[in-house]
């Protein structure tokens, strides 16, 4: 195990849920971020000191960068290049950071929130590396907290995150409209719960193709204009436009 | 006990999941479907006969229609009025039906596909009818295979229908267009169902507004324009428009 001392920088929601995770087989010697309160919060949780500037990382095998993509190559760019980096995004390109000796990429493929606990055994990790004992390492660290880690150069890395922003971000963001229409109307939303759970379910038995359904799926302009006669603004077009990229999914097989 | 002997019109994912059920707790007296390869199947199924056309219906408690929302009408006309009637539709009003004795609505806010097997013990049933009695009727009856039956008038209905499109229809489309997108790129579309899972999950623990995460929840225009670059035509646009909804939704928050 060559990676058995890491700092950590970032501490949202996926350097506090990574830095948890691998307190657990491994030192961790640190953190920083941006956020000094997110900062102190984490070190104060982990029991490990935090520091104030990326000048004083202490020894470590690893600086782990969990930080937002925008702030991927800023903060890369802080860190001395005699330490070995590895960060957490998903669609910052390898290639757009500094050639330093050992840089690469540890980035788990799921959805972190602070205050939302998760077991990381089957979560994805895609790995990259500079070199490849980098990457075995990185692969070796990795496989400390998940079963289900991977090699992928930049281009799958970032295919697998714009998919992920489909059933992910916008699912999630869908169960927002869902949520806030039902709440208008004096509905409750957790009726909404067992179909949600169920619409996943599914997928492990039948594709996403054979498993739709709905008016859509039927053409059923009648009960499709009758929704959209209740929506209004956004959340009307979002029905729109995914209702016609369904019933034309369909139509293009009955052709 | 006193809708004991039903008869079965539809044979499509929702009347074989609910024939099934019901089998398991009253007697089904036969099946009636337009199409007759499906009532074949299901009346084989449940060792019942079948009919061949709704002038043949046998005495019973009740007919219970699990047809398409726009055949509901056309297919209530054709049962003989004397019959307590029950629809399935998320969608059709009550008063939109002819005016018989007793004429109910027994939804199950799920959704169904003949090669899925699904406990319905925890979908929602909601129950409305043309007199109180048929209510309280209709609602034993559900209450026999869910622990989670209401009643609802038809708006109430119908705005869950709704709502269920979207966290269902809807995410599962976007489903489709991931696998399809990762598809393309000899990608393993396997690695989205954790997250998916986990997508779920989050929402029995923290709101979807809490839960939110991703690119356009931190307005990153950079990775959204990245992302947008690699799609065309409608996926595009959902991204887009998707993008924008999140977007806004986060943007008004901070005004």
């Amino acid at each position: 195990m060559q990676l058995k001392n890491i700092f950590i920088i970032g501490a949202g929601n996926v350097g506090s849920h990574l830095a948890v995770a691998l307190a657990e087989v491994v030192n961790i010697v640190g953190v920083y971020s941006l956020n000094q309160n997110s900062a102190k919060e984490l070190s104060k949780e982990l029991n490990v000191p935090f520091v104030s500037d990326t000048s004083s990382i202490p020894a470590c095998d690893l600086v782990l960068v969990c930080v937002n993509d925008n702030s991927v190559l800023e903060v890369v760019k802080q860190i001395p290049s005699t330490f070995k980096i590895a960060y957490t995004s998903g669609s910052i390109e390898l290639s757009s950071l500094p050639e330093i000796e050992n840089i690469g990429v540890f980035y788990p493929l799921q959805t972190f929130s602070k205050s939302k606990e998760l077991n990381l055994k089957e979560v994805p990790f895609f790995i990259e590396g500079s070199n490849e004992e980098f990457v075995s390492e990185l692969i070796e660290l990795a496989s400390l907290i998940s079963l289900n880690v991977s090699k992928a150069n930049s281009i799958e890395r970032k295919k697998m995150h714009l998919a992920a922003v489909f059933v992910n971000n916008f699912s999630n963001h869908l169960a927002f409209l869902a949520k806030e229409y039902l709440d208008e109307n004096n509905l409750n939303w957790e009726y909404l719960k067992p179909l949600m759970i169920e619409t996943v379910n599914k997928l492990s038995e039948v594709s996403p193709y054979e498993g739709q359904t709905g008016p859509a799926r039927r053409n059923d302009t009648k009960v499709i204009e009758s929704h959209l006669s209740e929506l209004s603004g956004t959340t009307k077009e979002i029905y729109q436009v995914l209702s016609t990229s369904i019933i034309n999914t369909y139509q293009k097989k009955n052709d």
